[in-house]
């Protein structure tokens, strides 16, 4: 093991391999805090060609490693086990923009290249680069293209594999494969760059990626509404879909739970309706400058949605002041869950035309299972994708966290079944990490896990990427 | 090899396992008719239980398989080879729609339905299937699928990979992998329905997919744009994008060979401009009902491109029957091409920035090696995408077609080695099929060919699946 700790210093420099526990301690526990693990080393190279350096050491050595970006995923596919025997690979220190093609509308980065700052370089270049979630000002794009990351933006841009034309990737041997190629169309052989995305670090390294960029949308058109339940909302979506067509950008649902969580917990939020309501939607249309019209049909997409009973009342946005409120609320409910107590996250997908039943059917379950559980249930229902999370009970006015601790197994099965028997998806963007591979692995056919096992035998033979991740252990 | 025909007959039943040389000719040669080959049978199941039958049997017999839909490939993709040893999978029976969901914007499909009964259903259904291209009216899904089938409406919606949302595959050993899921989000593991697309039957049999739907777009707004070069398309491009954002949906280039040849050799056509112009666009916008302003932001675009003098006349359609008259000058190309003479054709891409010194710098190199050559150039600029065909020379009139079959290799050499060092795609959308199989490893890093192999041996350990196809036989 000191062998192989010289070698990597002696690549990328003492400074940049660390070992203290002091150093080495954000690198090891995750955002949500429940994985929390051990590493031989953390190692941050600097370019490329050290990342390669350094997986090779490791290949050589049967060390395995764990790929890290910002550190902000939330099923432990980024953080090390507790055996002390890992290697972190942190991305961190490459966050160079290498090339930004407004014509061909392509960006080339570095994979530490953190997605706040992607967005603000093709913002000065006249373009967008549409990905947007929670935790923007400290992930990686490297991070979001190795977990296929969702966000706000899906419903019209796609996910993170939507938004990527080609990767470089360091492979388990220490070997560089150069696909960076800035084409949207390529019709080549195998798509391995669709292959990598999403592989959770399982299968190599994301060193760089040619990202995709869109024209710029300055307009907005922005309204938070009060919905009357979850099949309202989806209606309300179909409407949008008419109205706003091409131009709808966000529609993301949350419960009045949701909302109370952040109106309780963030300093300067407020409810922007004077009546409470069960459900809300914040719908955003975005358009080009030279696209008007986009307050008009917001106008009359709420109108209607007023006329046909699916909408109570909305606060329309009349400036970037007023949008940013709105987006506070939709934004702020993460953090303002995990202030008031502890947490169960589930990311579920459901067909939209089932998911206001299964929302119906799931609350009487789980308060069976834990009484007084507080489903805090907010997400894209555009994408069918519910995070269906769940706060500790109150007793006597304070948080019960360890009964929520107990009773977790027992709900999030209760979930994953539900989930199953709709036809859904246990993960819809969070991946699979530690927390769900077996999970994953048992909602899944034999099949599937077979060849997903047949791809990771293929390509990480040695099985030194990040094990445990993604797949189970075989038994 | 009676036992296997027995076998199969067995199973699908005698009439559809074709053996007469009368049956079998259509399926053993392709459009272009360059590659003719053999096969021992070919076999036409009725039902996916059916084709995973087949398929287990051929692999018990150790005998290999090529997947066939429409036959309308242009690489040699999904015709036998001239062994005669080969069953010819050909799923035309598989023509059910199994459902569809115009609430999640889905389509359940066999593998055998025709593009244009997709395309119909979804009308039917209020909704739009946007994948089109030239032979829509015989090309089937599963084909498209298996080829990532591009087509003119890639510039908005992607290539069939983004079109496709789950799949349904009889794997090598007759396996079946029911991936049949119409989740826009499920971030579960490898993305096994990426792999299969564009494996041109490499990997497996697909018999079944979940397509997206989208919002309806009955509204355009189309023009016929004479333009003074690549140069200006693509200047012209930039400013669609700016005047029509989202509802830009078609921007295809042509240059004046290719309207002559149309012209020429299509009844019912005609040049909608009174001057000739070296170069033409085909520009539509299209928006659903309640979008109105697509002619004005037509107007605008093309007024200020007349100002710029990127274009100097445009013919804007006025009905419908108009819009399909400008439509036939495009789709007609490829026919009148080989109505006129011998052609050679190529599928390449170019950086957007790098086209139009890219045409400029390959004509005189061409001019060079066959003096005469006519390119006929034409393809989505939107995409990058060239179709750059060559006729024969004329000599005293009369097309040379043995002097361009002779000069076939060096012409489509030097056109590749040009696609290579402007860091371009030697397939955009056709795939690499037979024709393109050695030339794609050619062209890619060992790097790159070593993973597309190490898939191919993981999916397929036999090389039961299309063998020669994609990736050429290992020296």
């Amino acid at each position: 093991m000191n062998d192989l700790l010289d070698r990597l210093r002696r690549r990328v420099g003492d400074a940049h391999v660390l070992t203290e526990p002091a150093d080495v301690a954000a690198y090891v526990v995750d955002w949500t805090g429940v994985h929390v693990g051990r590493a031989l080393a953390v190692v941050r190279p600097g370019s490329t060609e050290e990342v390669a350096a350094v997986v090779a050491a490791c290949h050589e050595a049967g060390t395995t490693i764990v790929p890290q970006g910002g550190n902000t995923g939330l099923v432990g596919g980024g953080v090390p086990d507790a055996s002390g025997s890992q290697v972190v690979l942190s991305l961190g220190r490459m966050r160079q923009v290498r090339e930004v093609d407004p014509v061909a509308g392509t960006m080339t980065v570095d994979a530490g290249v953190v997605l706040a700052d992607v967005q603000a370089v093709a913002e000065q270049a006249g373009r967008l680069f549409p990905m947007s979630l929670g935790s923007e000002g400290s992930c990686t794009i490297g991070g979001n293209l190795a977990t296929n990351a969702g966000g706000t933006a899906v419903l019209r841009y796609g996910m993170s594999r939507e938004l990527v034309l080609g990767l470089e990737v360091v492979l388990p041997d220490g070997r560089l494969w150069d696909g960076l190629r800035g084409l949207r169309k390529d019709n080549t052989g195998y798509d391995l760059t669709q292959l990598f995305v999403g592989s959770e670090g399982t299968l190599g390294v994301i060193t760089g990626a040619v990202l995709r960029l869109f024209p710029a949308t300055p307009r907005h058109a922005t309204a938070w509404v009060a919905v009357r339940d979850v099949a309202s909302a989806v209606s309300l979506l179909a409407l949008a879909q008419q109205h706003a067509g091409a131009h709808l950008a966000t529609f993301e649902i949350a419960n009045r739970t949701a909302l109370e969580l952040v109106l309780a917990h963030l300093p300067g939020t407020s409810d922007p309706l004077a009546e409470t309501s069960d459900w809300y939607v914040l719908v955003e249309l975005a358009g080009a400058e030279s696209e008007g019209g986009l307050d008009d049909a917001l106008e009359a997409l709420l109108g209607e949605a007023v006329d046909a009973g699916l909408a109570s009342d909305a606060a329309v946005a009349g400036s970037p002041a007023q949008r940013s409120a709105l987006w506070a609320l939709r934004e702020g409910i993460s953090e303002a869950q995990k202030v008031e107590s502890a947490t169960l996250k589930h990311d579920v997908t459901l067909p939209i035309a089932g998911l206001a039943e299964w929302v119906a059917e799931i609350g009487p379950i789980l308060q069976a299972r834990l009484p007084g559980v507080r489903p805090v249930t907010y997400g894209h229902v555009g994408d069918g994708n519910l995070h269906y999370n769940l706060n500790a009970p109150l007793v006597d006015g304070h948080a019960d966290d360890a009964a929520l601790r107990s009773a977790a197994v027992d709900l999030s099965t209760a979930i994953y079944d539900a989930v199953a028997a709709g036809n859904g998806s246990i993960s819809a963007e969070h991946g699979l990490g530690r927390t769900k591979a077996a999970a994953g692995a048992a909602y899944k056919s034999d099949v599937e896990v077979d060849l997903m096992r047949a791809v990771k035998q293929a390509i990480d033979p040695d099985g030194l990427m990040n094990p445990g991740v993604l797949l189970p252990p075989q038994s």
